[in-house]
């Protein structure tokens, strides 16, 4: 055994032991380092690198590896074998991915507005704000030696007697505190209830008459790369408490196809829950409630919006039929999963609702982000778009809605780029570029004279666009000017530096280079040739598009018009765009407010067509001409010019 | 810390460590030595003896322990301190109550016998042996790019298409194994499923379609001293196995009230609720499936039997207002009890059917018991006996039913007598005595030639008895003659030597004392009492009962004529006697197997009429009365007389 040692730049080092001869990814998986291998560890992302400082390890140089590089000790940790004790670094931009850190403020008033929207938008469109949950206040006639009716017998009769119900249903968790609640309360207790709406009662809890009794529930929106929680009070819709984390998973793979692969391994299912549950959505759920001072035990219902892929692989259900043809899932919609079913801490009988799946590509998430866009409300035409790992597409209006799925990458979220981060801390969120001297401005997201780490997603959009218009760039996203910033490594490979070692938050230089800014052509392709494809399949005409929601994690940084000029979305006056944040978030928070939108979420389910785009034979050639700055057809986008 | 050693017969020693000052018994309970303190620990009962052989204990001597015990090294484990490294022998009579043991023959024609005879029974009285269990064969069609409904929706269809059903629930286990069995099997399977009296179809399991499916059942009674098992075939009825062992319970106290008490203290009723599951339930499934090559996760259904404190002691409830007056247990009967709920090693979706209790004294052991004595069956008037550690009647016929309960005590198995013991190994089940040589002729339970430990229920009313019919003690249990077997102590206190030691299996000498005798009088006297005082409150003598029903773990080896001659039962023909076994454990059985069964019994308790003895004036004049072999009034007994 051989001692391998993980460093930081936090100054903390993780130590563990490994086997002469095993994989270096894999002993940081099992020791919980996560290295961010979005291929899954296959060598072919180059993510993966980590700097040696002590020993040896047997690795090949990869294409992903300059000559320089591997001279200073970089490795790639995927096709590293253990050959005697070692020490690594782990660099601040792998780092950043792991799994506890905030990603995004919740707590911003731009956050908190688009929930107090989606709630508006509903009631608005007459959807009650009203739930199924209520606090009843029982008062139980005494026992005596002449009225022996057993405690639960007790309990239901009352309930009966007060609401008319004809079912009431005892949990064992009530069956078994009932006993000490009563005695203690002179048989005058409140109860958390759920009426079904077959007019059956659910009793959840009991307590004594004066305890202070809070309904709590959970939204929770589970992205592929990030997850977001709500903890709300379930009578009033307040927030009371609101957190996200990078999705555990992460180190199994950046896209659902990789986790998917991963979790067919033997034990991998487990692994890939554990990492979602118990990694992930267990501490977001201990971080709320240790804030708000709230009991997870209070917590009696719950909403998730995932992907197909992400709310299969939390209920520990296999991912491989998602993955292969015909693409069938376990469910689109259950209604047999509890808490106690996957471990999640609440309250063990809580209730998990699952915004729907429409398909194996169009899951829970853009069900309800489209219930939050509001889109089947209006006469007009809109498009929803979702940017995540995948991207997700729904155009229609009240009349008809038509959905679409395309494999984006992770590059939205700063995956598949070598500089590439989510928008947190050190991300460079927005950047101008001098034509003359070709110097970047950016600003970078984090305190006050924050250092560049790497490029977020609206980042490399406006990196993009810039380039593009400074003609620093050519259409094809070659390097077609020279300076002190563009450089060309041996391979001809160009790049552009953004912030050099000595300026970056990080130990090496913020660059983007030819290899980068084609894996984002061809992610931005992806979206506008989904687009036109879907349309054309109606025999609509971008031009027609009233109105564009954007969502996803791209940022609220994301600049409308640089996204129009590198070709992503259609040339569209301005004003037609509208950021909507985290809308399966918010989907999932209004799903578990209202009862009448968690119905309207799955109407529109079952009411929204699924164009699968690998059937239409036009969609490669669209995308093929979408591998351009901005298109092959430069007519679709007036707006994107070069200056000369 | 101190090392404490206990040595057993066996040669197995259990070594543990204790702080100075710790008691000797908390030391044993802590690292699971089961020594029997059917007191509760409170040095009334003088159960727990131990053998010093090594070290001292801080102990004094009690009116349990005789000088020349003390001197030999015997003391109280409960009124034990530890001061210093200590080695104790736990004695046999003690360790044979260790709960692995096994108790009854399960197998033997007889018992085997008593379930066959239940069901017939029931057949015969027209409730059919069906019940809501059964296995279908569901063919779907295999999903194509056309067809891409997900599976769990598929399944659903299918199963409403050939059964007709409006709701088929899925619970997660069947979602979660659900894709890979499709998958294995063409989409053709097997399931097991549960039709609910309202027609709703709850799928347990799926299988692929050629495998071999089998649904097994449960059938378990709780005892206070002792647990029975079956795993039966849910579809034929088969007795796959069968199973029984001491409740685990045991060291916290042999009635239930002591076992209350000790669940009320913190952390009780859990430990209370592990003893009996963990430590009995769990294994005795192990032992079956083992046994019969059964996997326990094909268990879909239980039945339980058991007196209201075990049944609530099981299920993890407080016991305390059972106890307390007004005596109101949590339930009656429940339908909220799932295998999962209390850690059942079984499919963890089977639901938990529990025999109805009728009050805090009257349990499901004796619903169920009554079921399968048929009472109800009969125009003729029938007394049904469960003889436990309480003794609980049921009076009756097709037209009413009336029942009581009367605390008896441990001593009908063996319990509150100084040389008791269960009917197991080593146990004198029956007995003789030469009225002139007064030297006894015995027969004890086990192996050819096994040596006498003790007196079980049977052995002890043929002692007392004999002791009686040969003039060796008068009416008041006092020894009245002379002899080698007849002692008395330095407090004049009387006993007899049914086996000196050097022919015992034990280290020492097998005797019943006057103690014993008392004790054992009080307990037939609570029995008799009761009758008379549940038939008087009718106007019912005892020549009008037709037949009695004694059912209940003092053994198949109890002479109905010596228990008439104690006075211990009325005095009518012996003829009208049958001893019907375990008819809890019967009861639950078919409780199991037949739908019908299990709402007769649910009928069964919601038609008997529960007495409360002690509101009945009379009772404590009756039960003084009935304190005397055979009782103060002779001509109840004209069968009972002292030889001259």
């Amino acid at each position: 055994m051989f001692k391998v040692t993980f460093k930081f730049g936090s100054g903390e080092d993780v130590t563990t032991f490994a086997q002469e001869g095993e994989n270096l990814l894999d002993v940081a998986r099992k020791t919980n380092v996560a290295i961010d291998a979005p291929c899954g560890g296959n060598a072919s992302c180059g993510k993966c690198k980590v700097k040696l400082v002590d020993g040896e390890l047997d690795s090949p140089k990869t294409r992903h590896i300059s000559d320089e590089e591997y001279g200073n000790g970089w490795r790639l940790a995927c096709v590293s074998k253990i050959m005697g004790d070692v020490a690594v670094e782990v660099p601040d931009i792998a780092s950043a991915y792991r799994s506890r850190m905030k990603v995004a403020d919740l707590s911003s008033k731009e956050e908190i507005a688009i929930f107090e929207n989606a709630k508006n938008d509903l009631e608005a469109a007459g959807l009650a704000l009203t739930n199924s949950m209520e606090i009843l206040e029982i008062s139980m006639e005494v026992p005596s030696l002449d009225d022996t009716m057993p405690d639960n017998e007790r309990l239901v009769r009352a309930i009966k007697k007060q609401t008319g119900a004809t079912s009431v249903r005892l949990p064992y968790q009530v069956l078994t505190k009932m006993a000490r609640v009563f005695r203690d309360s002179h048989f005058e207790v409140r109860c958390v209830a759920r009426t079904s709406s077959a007019g059956d009662i659910f009793v959840y809890d009991v307590y004594p008459k004066d305890a202070e009794v809070v309904i709590g529930g959970l939204a929770i929106d589970i992205g592929t790369t990030t997850v977001s929680a709500l903890l709300i009070n379930m009578l009033t819709g307040e927030i009371i408490g609101k957190a996200s984390a990078g999705n555990g998973q992460i180190r199994y793979g950046a896209d659902v196809i990789n986790r998917i692969i991963e979790s067919m391994k033997p034990g991998g299912s487990k692994k890939l829950q554990e990492a979602i549950i118990e990694e992930t959505i267990n501490p977001l759920i201990e971080q709320m409630c240790r804030a708000s001072g709230f009991l997870p035990e209070h917590i009696y219902r719950m909403a998730v919006a995932a992907n197909t892929t992400m709310n299969h692989l939390m209920a520990g259900m296999e991912g491989d039929p998602i993955r292969m043809e015909p693409y069938i899932p376990t469910f689109y919609k259950t209604n047999s999963l509890f808490a106690s079913d996957i471990g999640i801490h609440i309250n063990r009988d809580a209730h998990i609702i699952i915004a729907p799946n429409i398909g194996s590509y169009v899951g829970g998430d853009i069900t309800a982000g489209t219930l939050v866009s509001m889109l089947w409300n209006r006469p007009e035409f809109s498009l929803f778009i979702d940017l995540g790992t995948n991207g997700e597409l729904v155009f229609g209006n009240s009349d008809f809605m038509m959905s679409c799925a395309c494999s984006a990458g992770p590059a939205f979220e700063g995956g598949d780029i070598s500089c590439g981060m989510r928008a947190t801390d050190g991300a460079i969120e927005a950047c101008t570029i001098d034509k003359k001297t070709m110097d970047p401005s950016y600003s970078v997201i984090g305190k006050e004279g924050e250092k560049p780490i790497g490029l977020c997603g609206s980042g490399i959009i406006d990196v993009i666009a810039e380039l593009f218009r400074t003609g620093i760039i050519n259409p094809k996203g070659k390097f077609v000017r020279e300076g002190k910033r563009v450089r060309h490594d041996e391979y001809g490979m160009g790049s552009y530096v953004l912030a050099f070692e000595e300026e970056a938050g990080s130990v090496k230089d913020v660059e983007i280079n030819e290899v980068d800014i084609d894996n984002f052509i061809r992610a931005k392709g992806a979206i506008f040739s989904a687009i036109r494809t879907m349309l054309a399949s109606i025999d609509f005409e971008v031009e027609m598009i009233d109105d564009v929601y954007v969502a996803g994690g791209i940022g609220s940084g994301i600049n409308m018009e640089n996204a129009v000029r590198i070709g992503m979305f259609p040339d569209i006056p301005i004003e037609k765009f509208h950021y909507i944040g985290n809308s399966s978030l918010a989907g999932a928070y209004t799903m578990l407010l209202s009862r009448d939108a968690e119905r309207k979420c799955y109407d529109l389910a079952s009411n929204m067509t699924y164009l699968e785009l690998s059937t239409v034979p036009s969609y490669m050639d669209e995308f093929v001409a979408c591998c351009f700055i901005p298109h092959t057809d430069t007519s679709l986008f007036p707006s994107s010019v070069q200056e000369s």
